[in-house]
């Protein structure tokens, strides 16, 4: 029974010996358990900030321990009354082929109504990150102009379509031409643009958005974002989702300060993490499912198999080699 | 009759010969318009944004046109209905010994209620920002840790005596021990923080914030704001009032980006100016008023004499000569 534990806290870019893989006895269980065989592990940008030391919303991970992430497994044996063998679960769990479980925060999903992946994807947190970012912070109306940077990532390719749900021009940023072209055919959006061989975002995000910028989804930080923030409007709305260019970062990203653009515009920067919500995911997931079903939501995959394969998946995010959400199949 | 104009776009800190002082015929009024005598002139840092080129919420001031704040003026001649001679009025108007107006935008104060200046002080644009930016955006609850910079000022000292009639711990932040000493015993904050003698400010303010910092009202911006960044708790609210630290800058400031602190702990940064709160003044007024007449709330203003000495009066806002509300008597 293999894990994967923290071996080093990894400085800038995460390398694979920051990880190490040991083989553990199998598990047993006792009355009140259960056993949970992996089969679906989400990688996530934010999981490089539990990698470090110190205060944050949630408890870094410890040395020579499991990592834990989005997973969803399966029941093959169960001693208590609401799990049984065969169910499906979705929820925080280890990086462990086989683990015990008390059932604590795991919610049953249903492998006939959508594929098991989608509850870590559209249907799980990154589904959930965008509509309560988008919706909740960004508070869109029909007409204005939404900007998303990491658009073609998990949760960027979902916010751009919940904003042409909601009638918004909506334009996509993304690192290459391939990402640049599904953002338009496949998921929809007006415009999008390729950072890496665009020479002023600046400018270019100026061009795709003819009545400036109402919403910024911000997936990435750095550069990017500083483009478009010089083409807010006056009460924009910043959604600081993510810093993807941030989090590798061995000293104080340094940039131009941001007050006197929010002032001069009013502006509206709004940090969040989809643990927030928590208590509303209830009246997401259902809609997230209609649209999905209907056709007005269509998501994106980058599969990589193999467990041992789960450290090289993480450290792919941060090359963007991921199309929409990154998931290892064990 | 004198007027004092613009007579360059000034580069870095603004300078006497920035301004120039013209005499012009006295005006004279034809029927619905009235002859106004200044009485007052408001300076405030936001002006040095007017004297710049570019798009805004505000247009621009003109070169070789005179300079416009907010004043108290007299009613010297009226062919208007609803102003008389011997009337005072309150308003946006140009620096102009005397002057022509419509009556458009101007509100009667009474000099029976309160001191003429205080309508351009706690019951006017100070008051009304200090009012809407603490309780509007930071919405202070018992118990909660404010901090406030450029607390000595104009708004500073009165979003700092707010928050303590809400019932908040307040941490002061103030250039000189003299302020340092005022805020403390004249406006009651619970500390204060001189930050020219301290050598961390970050270590200063989680001192002086046992608890964290819950709310922040912005009037500076740079290195200071940096520090109070440091130590905002989960669901910190940032008020983005003012930048004067940034106004003079001949290049674009740079700082730590914020990004990654505001996801950390889901932390809102709000931009506003005042005007967007225009259609509500009308309820904090009376409140400020209250406040004012039970004690509750006390101010100290910087009275310069003379018209002429208006400009050397703005200048003098960036070296923190002020205390409290710097006002013009012509």
């Amino acid at each position: 029974m293999k894990t994967i534990q923290l071996n080093n806290r990894p400085v800038g870019v995460p390398k694979l010996s920051d990880f190490k893989m040991v083989t553990e006895e199998p598990p047993q269980i006792i009355e009140g358990e259960m056993l949970l065989k992996a089969i679906h592990i989400s990688v996530d940008p934010y999981l490089r900030g539990r990698m470090m030391e110190g205060k944050s919303y949630i408890e870094p991970f410890e040395l020579n321990e499991a990592i834990s992430s989005g997973m969803i497994a399966e029941v093959i044996e169960s001693k208590l009354k609401d799990f049984s063998k065969g169910d499906f679960v979705s929820g925080m769990l280890e990086w462990k082929e086989v683990q015990v479980s008390k059932g604590e925060g795991l919610l049953k999903v249903d492998a006939k109504k959508a594929p098991l992946s989608s509850y870590l994807g559209v249907l799980g947190m990154t589904g959930l990150t965008a509509y309560f970012g988008l919706l909740d912070i960004g508070k869109p109306k029909a007409g204005e102009t939404v900007v998303v940077s990491g658009a073609a990532g998990a949760v960027g390719s979902i916010v751009g379509q919940i904003a042409k749900i909601m009638g918004c021009r909506v334009v996509g940023i993304a690192g290459n031409d391939e990402k640049v072209e599904q953002l338009v055919s496949e998921y929809g959006f007006d415009a999008a643009i390729n950072y890496n061989t665009t020479e002023s975002m600046t400018q270019a995000i100026a061009e795709a958005c003819p009545n400036g910028v109402d919403i910024y989804f911000d997936n990435v930080g750095g550069e990017i974002s500083d483009a478009v923030m010089m083409n807010v409007n006056r009460f924009a709305r910043i959604i600081v989702c993510g810093a993807i260019s941030m989090y590798n970062a061995t000293s104080v990203p340094i940039g131009p300060r941001v007050q006197p653009i929010l002032i001069k515009n009013s502006v509206l920067m709004q940090g969040f993490i989809i643990f927030n919500y928590m208590e509303r995911f209830g009246e997401a997931i259902p809609q997230l499912a209609k649209w999905l079903q209907e056709g007005e939501l269509t998501y994106t995959e980058t599969i990589v198999k193999g467990f041992e394969n789960t450290p090289q998946a993480f450290i792919d995010l941060f090359e963007g080699k991921n199309k929409g959400k990154m998931v290892v199949e064990v």
